[in-house]
């Protein structure tokens, strides 16, 4: 078991069957030792666990949990995309958060939190990334929260 | 004629010249083998052709169209960027997908589908990528959508 | 002096002390030979200095300014990705722009030239970059622009 694994089993997260793509394209591609993943919704077992939009319906520490999830579900296809061994990556390039949310939302940042907090949890210094966080008006089935995410493996 | 060009042609594409950026920048950048392309529209002829919201002035199909258009608009360039051989690509790496559309809409994933299913009809295999779709209030010159790509050389 | 610095000082342009990230992240991240940047904010001395919608309570010049308080936030990062010697920079290879503005606003092009026209007055050609440029709702802590970056160092 890699540090990485012992960390999620720590953390009590068990990382789920990575979500097929709701529509046609892949969910991640390896370019050099880059690994692009595509945007990741708050879905748990399938479905999106947090619609609405934050600072409406969907309150902030709703919205750090929907974030969350988005990074677990990162986590279940970097997985997939080191061959089942979180051990090789080397580091947390970068996240992208958008957030759901209207016009005059301006906590983005606290809310995105939910992501970078547990991939600085989870990778420890290497889990440090840069980041880009936006509102946005709406995402893909109503989901509250999309993160993207970009990795380097050894 | 490489293979993709074969297949453009089955198609019925022919890919325009490309359209010069409506500002102070590039169509595209090549850094290691990898080519960023600048937000496309969906411009015909120099001019966008499908503006407004989805899910208000236009539909769905409409902006699947739309999607397509933009689509087209990165292999023109992307063809530019390959010196003219379109079979020198390798994988298209990572879409982006801006959809201006109001807050109660949420068939982003419906809309990017034109772009992404263009990718694989072009490229098989190799047109299968990663991809984030956003919703957003509006896009420069009214555009319904806009798309970025980034594709790897060989 | 590089000529990058020289061009700095006859523009009358002193980079800040790197604003530090508002959350759980880093400014910035080197991965091969590119450095990708954090999205930065139009900021001044630590604060946000415009702030409000463009296209409302901002103008568009106000919003091309601060499209360019982003862009030297992000080259005063870019110095320390470089270990001070902006010489090392080959290119600026992409510029992601975020305006935040109400659905009805089309110009975010010409916002988004505050940050591209400053790119290369100071790089020259090697400042011409991809681009992607959307409207948003609303941006964290109520910023006017936020502009991210990519670069390619020697």
């Amino acid at each position: 078991m890699s540090p990485v694994d012992e960390k999620l089993s720590e953390l009590g997260i068990a990382l789920p069957l990575p979500m097929a793509p709701v529509a046609n394209y892949v969910p991640f591609v390896v370019t050099g030792k880059l690994v692009i993943i595509s945007g990741q919704l708050p879905a748990v077992d399938g479905s999106v666990a947090v619609v609405g939009k934050v600072g409406e319906a969907v309150g902030v520490e709703q919205g750090q949990h929907a974030a969350r999830l988005c990074f677990i579900n990162l986590l279940a296809h970097l997985r997939d995309a080191c061959g089942g061994d979180l051990g090789r990556v080397r580091r947390v390039v970068r996240l992208g958060g958008f957030i759901a949310s209207p016009p005059d939302f301006t906590q983005h940042a606290t809310v995105m939190n939910g992501a970078s907090d547990l991939a600085v949890a989870v990778f420890g210094e290497a889990g440090r990334h840069a980041r880009s966080t936006i509102g946005v008006p709406a995402l893909p089935l109503d989901a509250a929260v999309e993160v993207e995410g970009m990795f380097e493996l050894d």
